[in-house]
């Protein structure tokens, strides 16, 4: 490939319609959601993505029913497991403060960015009780995320959803129809393909 | 229509490749894109929108070759002066302190937005010589601008290129392959249709 993405902005949306579509409860697809990501990651790190940054949840999500807030907590918990026996820095970034946030991760969260990455390595920073708003008033609480080239979000909708307004001022977004439980290999590599299409001019 | 979107941002991209296609000047494209902007506001008014947002040119477009600069300032001019015939409510905003911000629209600028506006009157917001940076670095300048509902972008780019993070954090994105100067009225009404199959959630 002749522009490869140096840091990719992850939006795993559609879990709920997937679980409901398979006669599953809503908050049942989240676990349909971890195997994706792990199997991203290894496809990201493979073609020489440098970092990805994952959309977790949100302050908002944590408005939806207390099953649906238990079950994608428990998601996330899994899934940092799961990156953790990877060769990968990672990183958790969201509002600690609130009793939202899993207990379990506060270990990960506000860690100092490394400056320089071990080769072979792949940043990975999740999103975890993150808010725009959050951020925002603390001074842009997730500045050291640096700026996201191409953002990719599952489920057909074609919008940010408050995923790190500064960082993707610029980026560019592919959409992927399908759902995110319903992740295939094919679809990363075709927005990577995508993306070589398209001219990046900073605003310029 | 069930939903209408109460305040649309416009991207009109793709000036210079309709006038390289047409075997024209690069700079001679702007020109051509003033005649859509009016079309598309009168298609807005008819279908009961309240706000438009033009994105003009940005202080990053500034450091295009001299030409470009001239003549896109040009149309943005002869674009407030287009708007000023038809029933709208207008506001300039971008950066007034540097010189690429044009003279003669300096009375526009900064203007303060009236709580109320006449019945049967849009609002029409234009950025001019507006910069994402220097938006936030000014405590959000741009912060009477309300929260936008859906982006429309001419041109096949799938990009915000930092038009009002603050006001596009849950936009819709809605993307038209075709170059703004090919602009047309069912293009809109596509858009339009379009949002109707979107599910506001507003993160939630």
């Amino acid at each position: 490939m002749k522009r490869v993405p140096k840091h990719i902005g992850i939006i795993p949306d559609g879990n709920r319609r997937w679980a409901e579509g398979k006669g599953l409860k809503k908050e049942e697809g989240y676990a349909y959601g971890l195997e994706p990501g792990l199997r991203l990651l290894r496809a990201a790190k493979d073609c020489g993505i440098q970092e990805l940054t994952y959309y977790g949840f949100t302050v908002d999500n944590c408005k939806r029913p207390k099953e649906q807030v238990t079950a994608f907590s428990k998601a996330c918990i899994e899934a940092v497991k799961m990156i953790e026996q990877e060769n990968a820095e990672l990183h958790i970034i969201g509002n600690t403060d609130s009793h939202c946030f899993p207990a379990e991760l506060l270990s990960y969260a506000n860690r100092r960015r490394q400056p320089v990455c071990d080769e072979g390595t792949i940043r990975v920073n999740f999103l975890v009780n993150y808010g725009w708003e959050w951020d925002m008033k603390n001074g842009w609480a997730s500045g050291e995320i640096p700026r996201i080239d191409m953002v990719i979000r599952w489920g057909g909708m074609c919008r940010l959803s408050g995923f790190l307004p500064i960082q993707t001022v610029y980026s560019d977004i592919y959409i992927v129809k399908e759902l995110w439980p319903d992740f295939q290999e094919k679809q990363f590599a075709d927005a990577l393909q995508w993306y070589q299409k398209q001219d990046v001019t900073l605003g310029g």
